[in-house]
């Protein structure tokens, strides 16, 4: 009657989300199509030494549940020893139920080390032990952690000064059986915010892409060949970290002023901010265009709101939220002034607000023409929303608003070598609402279609949809 | 154990809500008080030819859904045959699981045609015969379609400016059984952003209403005649496609002087454009109360997106999206307003945008003072809402915070002879709901009197709400 | 099989739920550390005359269900009689199925009076009668009605201005078994969009505070002096009522001139008042901060929007609703400028839109840094979400986005002394939520652990957060 905790059904409540998940989700690879893995550790085959590094090491979902039970800096990005990190986290274990962190926590030391006890005071040093010495093992180097759940290929983010050496050297390296792949995410190029830490990441573009930028053609001209460099490196999709889609009006003589104002060191109004950001976001959707690439954009996040922390501990660690921006009008403005020249790319939207969940399901129907099967996406459920909640509300609204069975499916978008479990619960989230379903009679008992069904968004949708099919 | 899917306890899932649908919900006529069929198909009892014709011609919602698969426009809007466009959604159909659209179809074979096999390529054929033989009978002619589901009245959608003839010639047929009643929807007098279309519609409503039209009185005049003239055609009620309520402060003397400029062809800016709607809107308003009419606002679409397509298809194809305005306060004003002056009529406000729900649940009782029970309603899940999750989400809303058992209830909003199903299918939702709660105590076990409120939702409170009683 | 009405499993639906309630949830003591009763007459240990005295008057919640039911306001808040007004209610309650109106209704009639019928015109009178006799008992005088709820601590909302007579005689009342503690709530010191009230209650608090005020710095002074004052009498928290936060930039000098314009009469404009609001919202924040209060902030209300009942009857009649505004950016904003000085104090964010509790549940993660468990909390649902479905979003939000352990749990906001089972209706709900998911195997079977964190929610954490332990 009462089930036990993450067993082999964990979340199938059906006999048919059971027969979906084992038989058609759990033996299809993996694509993790867009992460945050450093790919030098890939290359070197990394090893880490305790459970910390690789678990806690860069993981700000831990560090703020840590801060909210009231544990200090020091345990979470501070000076204490990676033992005491350790033991602060599992002091806080026993207080995350209910947040998804308590499910991933469990499960990777299921799926990874074969632990099955609940992370508590009381089992830490043990569970601690056990999983480090693993982690020396050669068996546990990152890639056998890959292997280990079946990735074949993987993306990373990348910034375009980047020199990809680490991709190339995996690209030459005959030891690699799946493939990583880098991803164009041209941030830094739109952070004209605060003109010196742009300014000298231009100056660092201009010297990587050897073209001297002196001017907005400059400028373009440079970041088009990072692009072009990009592609030769395997890369196949961009990735935008926004608030919101820029989409103002401006003149080619607008843009240009702008840019050689920025490059003197003035500090932009916020038209010119705008304007800008608008100008380099369409020349990107075109340059993806150009090479058929997937765009990605990654809308609504609020971003370092504890100027505190910024100082002290810089972005990237935890201290960002949910934006309520709004988003429809720009958004249908820029994918329409693209769509109409013909020059709108497969698209991927996130949303980080579960409130405009629906409008994006409806915004992509508005640029699925025809062309191409689920040409635009309304992306899997992202950072804050990455969990049962937040897949099943995502699935959900685009089920009914659009074809989830043309869904690309999930992706880690993840800082840590452990975190590919979530893959499998995406799964089991997924068949657990079709087999919900099918069980009351609101979905026919054809199994063996909704099989196929599952397959595909499992798999074969991304690897068709980035052309990973021959990889 | 597993349902048999669409049986005839399809959505009723506890014993109660199997009750309180077959006893007191299935047995209730329809009022279907707002679609957009066309007024002369039922006025000369048209027939279709095949199944398409009367399925996929007009359905914007089919096209969405074909195109997403990949198909192309040749086969939803284009110069394929009626058969291989048949073909085409029979081969998206399996497809489209979870999405409402897949109930639907397989509702409307089975209620209209008999049929119960899933569409899908393999009975694509048998299935387009069957049904298509049977609409070419006399006992599928649109007012048969209706009668079978025994629809007492249905209210379409009408310019200002339409003759309203088959409106009279069914007024005056002896064989019409049921009720077709015009509503009146100014649109096209508000659509003041393009001053050319704008000022054609204005000479023709000029001629229509013979009156001149040189400035803002004759515009009113004109338009207050067409009211008077849609009244003594049994219409009952206007509406409204906006994006959001316009609440604008304006002078009698901005407002001449505005519709003199675009009268002259001039561009309105962005000012103008809102004070002239915000006055237009008030006026229409005024004299929905002076009849007594019920008034309908359809907030929150944002329309047109493609404008590729536009050019191609014209509106209504299936470019639109939800849109994420801002609501609250110029809805409350303008209800204010009106309320203030004791001019608030029964008003309906359909709302686009899940997340908006609350407050438009809320917002009614700001107006509702006891005057009329149920007076301000929170409409019916709307377009793409309308489905199983976005009617419980409604339903919800409004139980939560007003009072469900006032509410008036479904219609179809349809362009289709078929959609009539969608009433059964709102039923179900509805008896579900309340059957739930019954057997896990949440309400009483009191079928009989919760039945009552069930045919209320169904049938009665419309009919008392829109004056429908004694037709 | 199906489960009687209001049964002592009540919205209990597994056999963990039952438990976590049974054992660890109903037996906690109440803090209610935010509501509106009325001091004078706990100190005086009031005794009502009859049902609609302790129940209808000021309940705009059950006002509003009756209006929209077509009672006319003579029976809300009208002339009619206790009778009558009661007779109304009775006959709108089965209507008001689905609103959680219809659960009060009935919890309250059951758990104050032993009253298990279904209320309706056929038990009114029996009902009213015998619930009214019970009423002019001395063991159903206010303080005996707050004992049999178990309630420890409650505090009253109050004016800076107030005396806190009352509050001070039941500090020195021997016979108070239990703590009334007052909180500051300075709206009326931002209302500055209205000069002439603004200015006589400035003058009064000048009066109250014995220092004269003509300038900003004396208004501070005087409500420094208030605060102080509060302090004194044993408040540990102020709260705000606001559409949203407020953090316009500003300079002292601007303030010094706005508060100086105001003083004499002028209406300020939109900026002005902006900034006004903007000052005193930071200023109030420190002075929390120093005292080491809990501020509390209330949301994202509408209110005031029918003119005509404003008119009429004042505000707080039932003419609010929920509104949509941006809430994110002013909000990080204002937390970050007191946090980025080290002032930012422990706070209470209560969101009144459901569509923002996503964003609520991440921003209080920006602010909790380590330094006290949950130091930055998101509200407990508030006014029209204070419902089963309001709640469990609220706590699935909270629990997805931050630690659901370490929530300060339920409050009344109520005026009526017979709200107290809302505390036994949230945590019914609360052990619900753990229940089904240690039965559906998605928490561990750990009844006894998670029962510790059940008491906590329900009152350890609140006794902890405002300091009430040895209270």
């Amino acid at each position: 009657m009462m089930k036990p905790f993450l067993d082999q059904n964990f979340l199938l409540h059906t006999t048919a989300a059971q027969r979906l998940y084992h038989e058609f989700a759990a033996p299809m690879p993996i694509i993790d199509y867009h992460n945050h893995l450093l790919p030098q550790q890939i290359a070197e085959d990394h090893r880490f030494d305790n459970l910390t590094q690789v678990w806690l090491y860069g993981d700000h979902y831990k560090w703020r549940a840590m801060r909210t039970q009231g544990i200090s800096e020091m345990y979470c990005t501070g000076d204490a020893s990676d033992w005491e990190k350790f033991e602060k986290w599992a002091e806080t274990v026993p207080y995350i139920l209910r947040n998804s962190l308590y499910h991933w926590t469990h499960l990777e030391l299921r799926r990874y080390f074969g632990i099955t006890e609940l992370l508590s005071p009381a089992t830490a040093q043990s569970i601690y032990d056990r999983a480090s010495a693993l982690l020396r093992t050669p068996e546990y180097s990152v890639r056998n952690l890959l292997r280990k759940m079946n990735v074949r290929v993987l993306c990373t983010t990348d910034d375009p000064t980047d020199s990809l050496e680490w991709h190339q050297k995996m690209a030459s390296d005959p030891s690699m059986d799946f493939k990583v792949l880098p991803a164009f995410r041209p941030d830094k190029a739109m952070a004209v915010e605060d003109p010196a830490t742009f300014n000298v990441w231009v100056d660092n573009l201009a010297s990587v892409a050897g073209i001297h930028i002196d001017d907005y053609a400059g400028f373009m001209a440079a970041l088009t060949k990072r692009h072009d460099f990009f592609a030769q490196n395997g890369c196949r999709m961009s990735d935008h970290g926004l608030e919101e889609i820029y989409c103002e009006p401006y003149t080619e003589q607008e843009i240009k002023d702008i840019f050689k104002k920025i490059r003197s060191g003035q500090t932009l109004n916020t038209t010119e901010v705008l304007k800008i950001k608008s100008a380099l976001l369409f020349e990107f959707a075109l340059l993806d265009h150009q090479k058929g690439w997937v765009q990605q954009y990654h809308l609504g996040a609020l971003r370092n709101n504890n100027s505190r922390a910024m100082r002290q501990l810089g972005p990237d660690t935890g201290w960002d939220s949910i934006g309520d921006f709004q988003q429809g009008r720009a958004l249908a403005r820029f994918l329409d002034r693209l769509d109409s020249e013909n020059r709108l790319t497969k698209t991927i939207l996130y949303n980080l607000n579960p409130a405009d969940n629906e409008l994006m399901a409806t915004m992509i129907g508005n640029f699925n023409d025809g062309s191409v099967a689920g040409k635009v996406q309304f992306g899997s459920a992202w950072w804050f929303l990455d969990q049962k909640d937040g897949m099943e509300k995502q699935l959900n609204a685009l089920s009914n608003m659009g074809l989830v069975s043309r869904f690309v499916g999930m992706l880690t978008d993840s800082r840590s070598f452990l975190s590919y479990p979530r893959h499998e619960y995406f799964r089991r989230t997924l068949c657990n609402l079709f087999g919900q379903e099918i069980e009351k009679g609101e979905l026919p008992n054809e199994v063996e279609w909704i099989g196929e069904i599952v397959r595909d968004i499992s798999y074969r949708n991304a690897a068709g949809y980035f052309g990973f099919e021959h990889d």
